[in-house]
């Protein structure tokens, strides 16, 4: 189900995926916010034409289905925001790395996404994209300010780059607060999977540029990256010295989680993310055999609510939801 | 290791076993609480020679080493009293259903332990015992007191009768406390598996007859087993109930007790005790395949402490025990 996942990318073991997303505007038009349904329509048709078909495919929004717009939101394919407009729609590839979003809060939102810690990569390929608009399209652009859009936290290079890291070793030895609270002396934000507010389900962390003016895109990237790969390190550390002088109760632990997502037959999306984020790190440390940290990555997106729901192809109520994930783990697990 | 448990008995869905034991005193010897160490080793030497060769084999407490006596007191055989003393001892069948305690509490304390509800048959071998000893030496009897024992509460009689039940559905339907309560009104005691003041530790509740005079030994017994029968069909119905109206959970339940027990690298005794608990009520309900219940009740004494100790033949402190009793699990669980 989630393909832009794969087994590869520099820090993989800590790393899950790269993303970047740059927000623009047509010059021509109202920010969204201001603007008719007619030109929201006109802004659509103007980008789809404008990405032509270099591989890929366009969707209004409003003729997906709910439980599928839903699907896409968990696979991190396109932004909760984006679903809440009729007149909003997206064009993506199909291996869904790369999405186009129309009629977000801005016109258009690029966003590329790439396992691993894969920024340098995931930017060359939006700024790519971002070109290959500009040709075609007017955006608007202050010669001071930068890229102009719709909230002003975006200003400038639009760019916000985003790395989710895995720290169980860290939470476990309760460094992960003293470990990333220096990430914002550096302007990045700290934030669960679900973006703002949202706690760190399944030990998974977001860690993304807070400013977007004043420095280059290139700078902000090989920071993000630099920090993330301290982290990295640090949580590697911390996975080793329990490993290393707390051997036992580190394997129990990973093991009661491998027993019980093999055994139960109902199971809560929190506990079922704490759980696999155990497994991972079993996978991680060559105590659980026969599982490939990427199929377990993608257990993550799939064990979600609507992912569960698209499966199914039915409305689920929680009970049900429970009942079925519990399933899905039971048969994806080795 | 626990050879008195068999896989066979009346009601053994819900009775885990039955035992009898009666309190005898010599009529020439103090009790022994005010008896002299050279009187304690005389009544030893007078039981032994009353047993003859009649299948039993006799102990010295002071011969046995200190984890053996433990495990003995675990499997239920001797009683914790018992290795208090170093002057008492005792006498067993190999099957280990049989035991005369010598100088306990009172200078002869008779034990029948068997599989299932069957307190009849047990009081018939221990009164069998009862009358073997009687033609060899003089029990302190009262016309009309009946048998003279150190402790009031035994008098009489002299005989504790108890059964061994399982209840975790009454407990999971929250029903146990209604459904033992009135066990009071008629003379009976209930007690977790370790006696008075113990809890009942994986669901495991002990009734036993609280008075020793008035009645007939005939009529004790089978007041007790009528109730224990009636309680057995109240934990039937609500095995039934949960399995019929709330399945999914009841499997869960089982399921993940099933998990956690084939995975765990560390457990303490109570965890276990309670997983076995739910796993016992898997194999009841044919949920869990391939294990036998009667395998599965041994398993409740086998990862007790000493029990633990004494397979490995060393002492160990509690976090050794809780990783040694956690591989005994995993191997003995099908």
């Amino acid at each position: 189900m989630v393909s832009w996942l794969k087994n590869s990318g520099k820090d993989r073991d800590v790393v899950v995926s790269s993303r970047v997303r740059l927000a623009r505007n047509l010059s021509n038009y109202n920010f969204p916010t201001k603007m008719t349904s007619v030109d929201m329509d006109e802004v659509y048709k103007d980008v789809v034409a404008a990405l032509g078909n270099g591989g890929f495919t366009s969707f209004r929004i409003s003729d997906i289905p709910y439980l599928e717009k839903i699907m896409l939101v968990e696979k991190h394919v396109i932004s909760p925001a984006l679903i809440e407009k009729n007149e909003s729609g997206f064009s993506m590839t199909e291996d869904e790395t790369a999405t186009v979003m129309i009629n977000e809060e801005d016109h258009i939102r690029i966003q590329v996404l790439d396992s691993g810690l894969s920024l340098e990569n995931t930017w060359k390929r939006a700024d790519e994209l971002d070109n290959l608009l500009e040709e075609k399209v007017e955006y608007a652009y202050d010669e001071k300010v930068g890229y102009l859009t719709a909230c002003p936290t975006n200003l400038g290079t639009g760019m916000r780059a985003s790395v989710m890291i895995h720290l169980p070793a860290l939470e476990l030895t309760r460094q992960v607060n003293k470990v990333l609270s220096p990430v914002a002396q550096f302007g990045l934000a700290v934030r669960g999977v679900y973006g703002e507010g949202t706690k760190a389900m399944g030990s998974l962390y977001q860690i993304s540029n807070q400013i977007t003016m004043g420095d280059r895109e290139e700078t902000i990237i090989r920071k993000i990256e630099n920090i993330a790969g301290q982290i990295s390190e640090k949580e590697r550390m911390a996975r080793k010295y329990l490993l290393e002088n707390d051997r036992t109760n580190y394997e129990d632990r990973i093991f009661r989680a491998y027993g019980i997502l093999k055994n139960a037959r109902k199971i809560s999306h929190e506990e079922a993310a704490k759980l696999l984020s155990y497994v991972k790190l079993g996978i991680d440390a060559e105590i659980i055999k026969n599982n490939d940290i990427n199929e377990l990555d993608k257990l993550f997106i799939e064990i979600q609510p609507a992912s569960i729901q698209f499966i199914e192809r039915k409305e689920m109520d929680t009970n049900e939801r429970d009942i079925k994930r519990a399933e899905i783990l039971r048969d994806e697990i080795k």
